[in-house]
């Protein structure tokens, strides 16, 4: 039985730590809080398990800025660019999201771009604060090639999440967060982990030619977009990254494709991931009442549909994470063993009491 | 080998058939660009074969509304939503289109939708339009159930198309239009009629399970969305088809789910089908040049990477279709026999001269 600690407890270790590596405390507090909501909500390979690897480790080596000048680079009434001077990707985006949300209820509409940043989590966290003011949330981000061009046999693509919430009444919001490839290389990992074939469909070999071995998808080979191989729709996938990359990467003024460097140990210039967001205001088309009835009647049409054979749940986008959250919100977040000993390993370096 | 017909004179056709059928030539007109325009990209499954079927017969039957009163219901700088009063869905959306560039021009970022309207053909078409003001371009539709949430067995979602235009400056634009299903539900049809099993992984039986039986997939059964079963990530593209109904219906004002009647002939009803459009005036993020510039490295990057074996080119998305239309510019638009025939009998009937 892996351990559950307290959220609260566990986003202020982590909030701590981030904070003893040399990163002000306030943005250090909104990091905390992205990578635990992200835990709380299921999402384990966004969330605090990647505290060492992808954030801290980078920190302390100096290739993420630890004490950013984040800057506005331009600004109309709907739309503003920042750059985020390599820091920490979540205090910025959160922060820019706030930002985004603000305007949009002067102005209806508002979009916004990151450029100069870093790994900033789960997407859909920052599509989620859109819902606290009754708004629609988009959140997109660019991130390391790992996901052939249908054709392809070189990475060039990131795995470029599409994030997209809308609240509803009486029924929990309607929050889509997802890759734009098969599955994560994660998911591929634990295949290889297990020595079991992957599912078919899932990556390519060197040849970009499909394969089951997650040996060969990890090395040399690479995801598939979205769909697959092209006969099964992959082209859309491919295209569905692409447009990600446009937004993030070329109309961010970011890096893009194979410009985008992977949060890894080895990799020592900065990532310059760019990420895009928008908050949709809801009043400016329909009165926000009429809108969040209407979402519950069309979230309950989706789940009350007859189920396929041997299914007995539809799930609409974001249920599970609701569930999840409502549970470890109750129990406290299961924390991984491997995950555990990070931790301690990081309160032992950085010199903070460890509560567990 | 099929009659080759000049653009402009299957357009001019087109429009003096809808004319004869009631609507102002106004929109006539407008009707009959979007439709050759879709043509001349090689979607002809979207374009003048429709004609007859979608269109014509359902405004002479008087359910589709020919001379509707289009009102603007919500308006601020940054969005509009409008009642398209039943009428055909191509000339309301490519107005307002337009008036969603003039806005963007103004105030950076411009949102719109429109309720009650009709099948618009093909979603790219209004994504272009922004091309011509080196903008940005997003248009998504909702459209008649034919897709099954993943782990449902009832048509609940239509292929509810994602339409994306971003400038390039030589290269060709990046253009993605795909439906969000696996395939359209016509590409399922051709492989029936040659008697064949369809792909794995396009649509399932009245049960919700797969089956690469085209007739168990067309009656009874439903499409795949994109990615497929859920093993493959179809819950991805369950979600995308979602997200496009939240847009084009429940924020738009108009139907959704299996509130959206079909184009069919049997059906006497208004479709209240809803679209959702946007445009990005890309100065507000970054200089117009820049963007370009950058636009044709990403492009080139794409199409130089190495090709999977067996493959000779990877494409961008909307290449295939400006190769197309840059010969069926040159050659004449292809016309299938059987819509050839439609023509025919509808200049018969609408006693239009048949210039073919």
């Amino acid at each position: 039985m892996p351990t559950r600690v307290n959220a609260a407890k566990l986003q202020q270790l982590v909030s701590d730590l981030i904070t003893a590596a040399g990163v002000p405390r306030e943005d250090a507090d909104i990091t905390a809080y992205c990578l635990v909501k992200t835990d709380l909500r299921g999402t384990e390979s966004h969330g605090t398990a990647r505290l060492s690897y992808y954030y801290l480790h980078r920190v302390r080596q100096g290739v993420i800025n630890a004490n950013p000048n984040v800057q506005t680079v331009i600004e109309t009434p709907t739309s503003v660019v920042v750059d985020a001077d390599n820091g920490l990707g979540q205090p910025v985006t959160y922060r820019l999201m706030q930002r985004c949300v603000e305007k949009a209820k002067q102005s209806g509409v508002c979009c916004a771009a990151v450029r100069n940043s870093n790994h900033f989590g789960a997407a859909g966290i920052y599509a989620l604060q859109a819902l606290e003011h009754d708004m629609i949330g988009l959140a997109f981000t660019n991130s390391q090639p790992l996901v052939l061009p249908t054709y392809g046999r070189k990475r060039l693509l990131g795995t470029n999440p599409i994030a997209f919430a809308a609240p509803a009444k009486e029924e929990r919001a309607f929050v889509l967060d997802m890759a734009t490839s098969v599955v994560p290389i994660g998911r591929v990992e634990v295949y290889r982990r297990r020595g079991e074939a992957a599912p078919s469909g899932w990556g390519a070999d060197s040849d970009g030619l499909p394969t089951g071995d997650p040996d060969r998808i990890m090395n040399g080979g690479g995801l598939f977009p979205l769909g697959g191989p092209a006969e099964t729709g992959g082209y859309k996938g491919y295209g569905l990254a692409a447009m990600v990359d446009v937004l993030c990467g070329v109309l961010a003024g970011a890096a893009f494709l194979t410009g985008v460097l992977p949060p890894s140990t080895s990799q020592t210039s900065p990532s310059n991931v760019g990420h895009f967001l928008a908050a949709i205001d809801i009043d400016a088309f329909r009165p926000l009442d009429e809108f969040k009835v209407e979402m519950d009647s069309f979230i309950r049409q989706l789940k009350e549909s007859p189920k396929a054979a041997g299914q007995e749940r539809i799930y609409v986008a974001g249920e599970k994470e609701y569930l999840e959250e409502e549970e470890r919100l109750r129990l406290g977040i299961p924390l991984n063993p491997r995950v555990e000993e990070d931790f301690r390993e990081l309160c032992d370096l950085l010199q903070v009491p460890c509560p567990f």
